[in-house]
């Protein structure tokens, strides 16, 4: 267990935010009052330079850093340490009118003009070449400055560009993943179909609705070539600083389970991983539970990138946003428990968006720190103070990890290959959320998990949880087969091993690639049920797992070849046949749910594997969530009480760290509670 | 009553389906087990070529079909007969690349990429020149095969394109609608209003949202023009084998209802009428009776274009597409009762989209006989198995057709005027579903009813409903008057006779070109109803016809000439007004419908005038459909039973042609059977 | 009180509407059958000209007048007079194929196609060269017509431009507002956020979705320019006829609350306010009452331009139209009661399109005095008599106008604004919504009410109401000060003050500009809330007003200075502070309502500042709406009964003007009914 603070310079955890004091120059009282009201809250960081490239570079070629400099200098004076970010992700108006190829053009093919963020050419040698030279200046100028601490690129990268230069590189991805053999691809893509052959790669053309959308090969492919280009910008942005600050770290602000770029692989070249949280706290028809839990999933894909050390919450917001349905404030005790989530999930700051709001433009109503009001005695305020005073007294789990001995699945290329499916129902297909409701079970039971890709190793694990695993990359299933064999349990659902890498289908019984051996059962047929249609499963007289469950939206038809059935659906003219099986193989089992069980149903699943894998539970209240953090002699447990009632958690022998006092057996969390307790290891 | 069988080379109806084996060339395994599965499933005939020009043509003037012929060869030793389609419906890649004017323009008037199907300007000489090449190659090569026993014109003709050659086509067609006088297309299109007059046919663009939508003339035309110029491109496509190889009838397959093209002008050059069936079996919000009934309208639509011959079932599924919000399997039973109701209502075959599933691409989830899975013990192929049994054993039907009396109204034009009216209301105008339901009333009392165009003669029938004839084309109103003079029943309803085909309103009153003589009314007003809103017809006592009836949508307000008035509306302000009335005419009846009825309303008075135009109504159980095929000699019965109950039917004195036994008076049909019996004519 | 007719020659009131002759001159017949029945409905005004450029014009240069003028003679000659149109609104085919830029781009930046109406270019100047040549000949062909009364400028001027000439254009009103400086454009839109900082007025374009539309005053100004050019369009085809008539005066129709155009702008070169008049009369979700009284708003709103004379209600229906989402007609004596409902709230003018209803093209079904029928025994025919005949006998009004001692306040640029914020929830804004509301409890408490834009004086009145004043223009905060200095009773509420005239946020405390003095509080935060949550306001017990009121949608979380607290919330974490505040300010009274409160909650507060306010309240029935119009010397009480039942009201000693009765005290109106009484003012 060897991990360590991810900024050796900051003592303890990170607390700040997204700082842009551009805005303000003419302002230099706002200026002085924000550090001292930066102290007065315990913010020890901000992010500076998102979006600055019109005050760097106001004129090409003429540049501007001595502001900034001037504002990190003060900062660095008063124990503020900075991470400086890369303006690439908006350029100004004199760039777009000098560079017109830098402008993304849309996947109709119509050029943007200038204006929004997030609208360049991902390909665009032009901008690339200027973004390198400011880059070279940033490095240049504060590569050496003693508050800088990580080099932040760009900002929430994302979105798709289809101009000429991005259709003409994603032919030369083409030529080179299918060995410039068009006969290749006409197969993978199966073109034969609707007598959609090829005769050469410049032919091809990304996907557009007006031309082709109905290649799933293609389809597949183009989001691929997507994230291979976009990372492909990164790295490009971070060779600059790789090669003039060595030891600076680099990352770059991940979204939300962002669709059109698989982080697996984004995630790679960083240093740090951080990602922006922005969950709609406060809608009735979620509970601050639920909503929760979902942002955990989230917090836990982050954490999966790089398990050896934390992550860090980039952006997150004390009061609200100004792009939901509807902009809710954070409830009291929201704040608080919503920042001790990150941490406990393995983050090693809470930074927000934004400490001050902008007096116009976009985000003006975006929740800050400080308010158009500009008082410190407000709730806001008071709030992001006492978040800064918890960070300080927990400050010692900085550099902590959570270690997990089971993990979910999850899958970029999968979520498009589902997505992109012509098949099931569009409006039932919901991947996503069927991994986060899988996902929820294990925090419900206090069981770490990791969020994994399918190509990571699963050596560690006891247990893994596959749902849904429509596309079966090279090599996963032998995979599975391994794992199973050497005494691990998995699961698998509907759905599960319909086609390869390139989407084609796998002939002679799904699940394919061999997984019918594994779960020694194959699919016959789907049966998609509308909304309000439903079926159950029930579970055998004999067999360990008992009950009957409510089943919605899928139930395949299954023929058991080799697994014993465990449960059988209720009703339609499938009544009587397995729903639930399992199928010891090797040292371990393999368990197939071949419908959508309600919640409850999957749950009686997985005690049972967690009780094979020796997984142990935690028996928590609801509404309780719990996560472990270790490091190298010290353990720290989380307890987050998100319901609105007292709750007894049991810590045992501890110390309390927000109130510094030892804990023995019980202790009661008030509701919006937290409590983070230093346990042995 | 003369009529012979469609294909006189194979014995009885055709089993069988669209067959694509240039997608498993490098699978010779898998072509032999589709010749002895085929065999296995009774299927007696395939459908290839369709999308084939890739494979046929994979570099310009490149021509392989070597392939096919070893195909058609087998096949053909195997006593499995060929339709051969022509590749016209999508083209390869290298085409559009060498000849961009084949690409379809849309309405925005943006130019399609490459892709997709259907997607080839309508007009296009090169294109036309390189599908008639094509076609002559596949004439020569293909034309005396003797397993050949039909050409497939491209597949499901479709669409529109606005690209420069079809707009100057367009205008060819209005100078020559207009006698080369731009100020009869002005008065036509009532131009004057907001100044849109024309002074040169040259001025005249294609009806597009940015630029002209609003005059109800042009967008009819241009409605008239697509059908128009896609028979033309469906007719040079005839042309090639008409010439060549004029004993091998000829087909194009249509599609349910498809609003955009005049079928009833497509069909007129073909020898054969073949179509797509794709109901949503399976739809809980819609009883597996109600959704036949529909299924049963498109039928008759196509049975009725050629009333001299039966007509062909070219695709349907035995399992579940892939493209229906919700795609559900076939229950058990149901593929039985769904092909056998194609050869009731006339069809003289049953055929499949497709036989074995694609591995990849944009219809690898729609169903087929043979699965990925490639299994012949699975449920799927066993209901394939006996409907290939049960078709053999009423194979002597073939070549019988159905005989109605009675005629339903249904016009292309009508579609397109009701529907681009700027009147009523867009979201109950319902001419569509208003036909259907009327027909359901035919269906349910055992009366056999055509589906026939306003242009069509209607000499031989005793009653014609005409429900919402909003448009009259010339000389209808004539005929109708005729009709009833010479001893017809004949219904018109609210919102008919409102324009001329130039969607001119008529002067004088409502329903006009002299109609209002006929039915001895006037309309005044038309209420719009608000969902929430009804009235209700009451029948008066003196009437024949009796009871109250909700009524929902429209309501017109009538003014009696020479009516007699049935039924007054119960509400509102015109409350005692006619809504129901009859008035004689001649030797017959023509009867006014001045509202919305419900379906129980519309019943009563058809019974009325069953019994006065001398039609026979069938007492059937509940969900139970009936029809009758007559031959020379023979005529075949069939009975079809929707519910989830047993039914008594009464078939007389006959044989049940699917067990081979004689039946004498009542029948149990079990729930989904079946039963086709072979009557006295 | 020296007010007077507004066109002098026609005696009392104006009845007539758009009558298109051009559609029928080769149907004389028609054409003296117009005459005829126009002589028999008692219409004594049309307007000829709307959209008649292709037969004025129909070949460039080539002028047909002579139809029109024996038209208008023919019309004068029977005591019909002419309000003449310009045709600028629809072009012939002719002009937009010899001037391609006369045609409109739409904001995705595509050009538009010929066709439509309201399809030119605001800018071109081929297209106002052509507009101004069209009105000098029509100004010289008929300036001296003696039955010509109006200039009607174009119709229903509206939309908006973005092509090449239009955006230079706005860069002009751009560098003319800013002074030239670009850098004074940078600090008003904020573009430092997101690096949006210009540095020459060339690199802006109009805010387009595929380019700019993050920065509200960007959006905003553009919004204003539309407004400025398009008024520049009017203000341009207006000064030839100030030119060659000036005696005559000039008028443009504008529409129901048309969000597109600052009307107050607009308003300001006309002689005379009209505007087109189309409620939803019969949606059963809104009953008669309800949608008469948004009725009113529109029609006070008109009247608050030109608060000096009578305004016209230049169309209306008196049957039903086509393009509403049901199209319903009015119900037997809707037409009367709405005819009046214009005229009592200060029309002098009931007119109607349309005469007669056109054979063909859009609006064949738009409802007219003379129907396709062409018959006079009609209902609706009947109903325009008898509008007719009752204008005749209530002709003294013509000339007197309502005054009013309140105001509220309704800005486009606070619609603008508050549409374009990123902030709260697009969902549930509802600014006009809010202002038609609180608009409600004057007409029901009878107490007149003007409708006036924030710029406009303050001075009269004794009471103002600013819903949500959102954006406050310069000087309005401090003449707000004075209004209530000065002995006035204000109301303010949620989201008010938040930006200044370029949308930047106060700084220091919304409601900003000073008005935190003013009213004795400042806003700390504001919540929105879902659809289905709720909170109250409780007015305490010493608060001189009442009672628990429901509040949805908006609570601001407010911090009282010097403010009175009158009630507090009851829920949510924010229960028991302020929600209703007073502030006594030199001799009046401000009143802030932080949250959304339900109807009866802010007529509670209203009651008490109607009675400090000295403005008298008037008892009547439920569904009854009261006016008063007045002159030198007389006044007019207007009731109308929109109930479905008979109300008793008061209009003491009177002379009923429709039944030339004398009235003593109180009088029963029957369901629908209308009553005019000339009283003593």
């Amino acid at each position: 267990m060897n991990t360590s603070p991810l900024f050796p310079k900051v003592k303890g955890l990170l607390h700040g935010g997204d700082y842009n004091p551009e805005q303000w120059l003419d302002r230099p009282d706002i200026l002085e009052e924000d550090v001292r009201l930066m102290k007065q809250a315990g913010v020890n960081t901000v992010t500076l330079g998102v979006f600055s490239w019109s005050v760097y570079e106001p004129v090409e070629g003429e540049y501007h850093f001595e502001w900034l400099r001037k504002i990190m200098d003060r900062l660095y004076e008063n124990g503020i340490y900075t991470i400086l970010a890369t303006p690439s992700g908006a350029r100004p108006a004199w760039l777009d009118a000098a560079y017109p190829e830098a402008t993304r053009t849309s996947m109709k093919r119509i050029k943007n003009l200038h204006g929004l963020r997030h609208n360049h050419c991902i390909t665009s040698p032009a901008y690339r070449k200027l973004v390198k030279k400011m880059d070279e200046r940033l490095a240049e100028e504060f590569g050496s400055h003693p508050g800088l601490i990580l080099w932040h690129i760009s900002n929430e990268l994302g979105g798709e560009c289809a101009c000429d230069l991005c259709a003409e590189k994603f032919r030369e991805y083409l030529r080179a993943r299918y060995h410039g053999d068009i006969q290749e691809l006409n197969r993978a893509w199966w073109t034969t179909f609707w007598s959609h052959r090829f005769n050469d790669f410049s032919q091809i053309d990304p996907p557009v609705a007006h031309g082709e959308k109905s290649i799933h090969g293609l389809n597949l492919d183009w989001k691929r070539f997507t994230t291979v280009n976009t990372r492909d910008f990164l790295e490009a942005e971070m060779a600059v600083f790789r090669e003039k600050t060595p030891d600076i770290p680099i990352t770059t602000n991940f979204m939300h389970l962002y669709a059109a770029l698989d982080y697996n692989q984004m995630a790679k070249p960083l240093d740090v991983i951080s990602w922006d949280s922005y969950p709609r706290y406060g809608n009735p028809d979620v509970s601050l539970y639920d909503c929760s839990v979902e942002n955990a999933f989230d917090h836990v894909t982050m954490r999966s990138f790089k398990k050896d050390r934390p992550f860090m919450m980039m952006e997150s917001v004390p009061s609200l946003v100004n792009w939901h349905e509807y902009n809710k404030p954070k409830r009291p005790g929201v704040h608080r428990i919503t920042a001790l989530q990150a941490i406990a999930c393995g983050s090693d700051t809470v930074q927000y968006f934004q400490w001050r709001k902008s007096r116009g433009s976009f985000e003006q109503y975006h929740g800050a720190v400080l308010d158009h009001l500009g008082r410190s005695d407000t709730r806001v305020f008071r709030d992001v103070e006492e978040v800064g005073r918890i960070l300080k007294s927990v400050g010692e789990v900085a550099g902590s990890v959570v270690k997990a001995k089971a993990a979910i699945l999850f899958d970029w290329d999968n979520r498009w290959a589902i997505e992109d499916a012509a098949a099931f129902s569009n409006k039932t297909k919901k991947y996503e959320q069927t991994c986060i409701q899988l996902f929820g079970l294990f925090v419900k039971n206090g069981v770490e998990v990791d969020l994994i890709s399918s190509e990571e190793s699963f050596g560690d694990y006891r247990m893994i949880v596959a749902p849904m695993l429509y596309l079966l990359k090279p090599g996963v299933a032998e995979r599975m087969k391994k794992f199973v064999e050497g005494g691990g349990q998995l699961l698998s659902t509907y759905i599960t091993g319909y086609v390869d890498q390139s989407t084609l289908c796998y002939l002679g019984g799904f699940p394919g690639d061999g997984l019918t051996e594994l779960f020694g059962l194959y699919t016959e047929e789907i049966d998609t049920l509308y909304p309000k249609e439903q079926n159950a499963a029930a579970f055998l007289e004999e067999s360990p797992i008992q009950g009957t469950y409510r089943i919605r939206d899928y139930c395949e038809i299954v023929k058991p070849l080799t697994a014993s059935v465990l449960a059988v659906y209720n009703d339609d003219f499938y009544r009587g046949t397995p729903v639930v099986t399992a199928h010891s193989y090797g040292a371990g089992k393999a368990y197939y749910a071949a419908a959508r069980l309600e919640e409850a149903g999957m749950e009686a699943i997985f005690r049972q594997m967690w009780q094979d894998a020796g997984l142990e539970t935690k028996a928590l209240p609801p509404g309780v969530e719990f996560h472990r953090r270790i490091k190298q002699g010290a353990a720290y447990d989380f307890y987050l009480n998100y319901s609105d009632e007292e709750q007894t958690v049991e810590p045992g022998t501890a110390v309390d760290l927000i109130t510094g006092k030892a804990v023995r057996g019980k202790a009661v969390l008030p509701p919006l509670g937290v409590m983070v307790c230093r346990v042995q290891p």
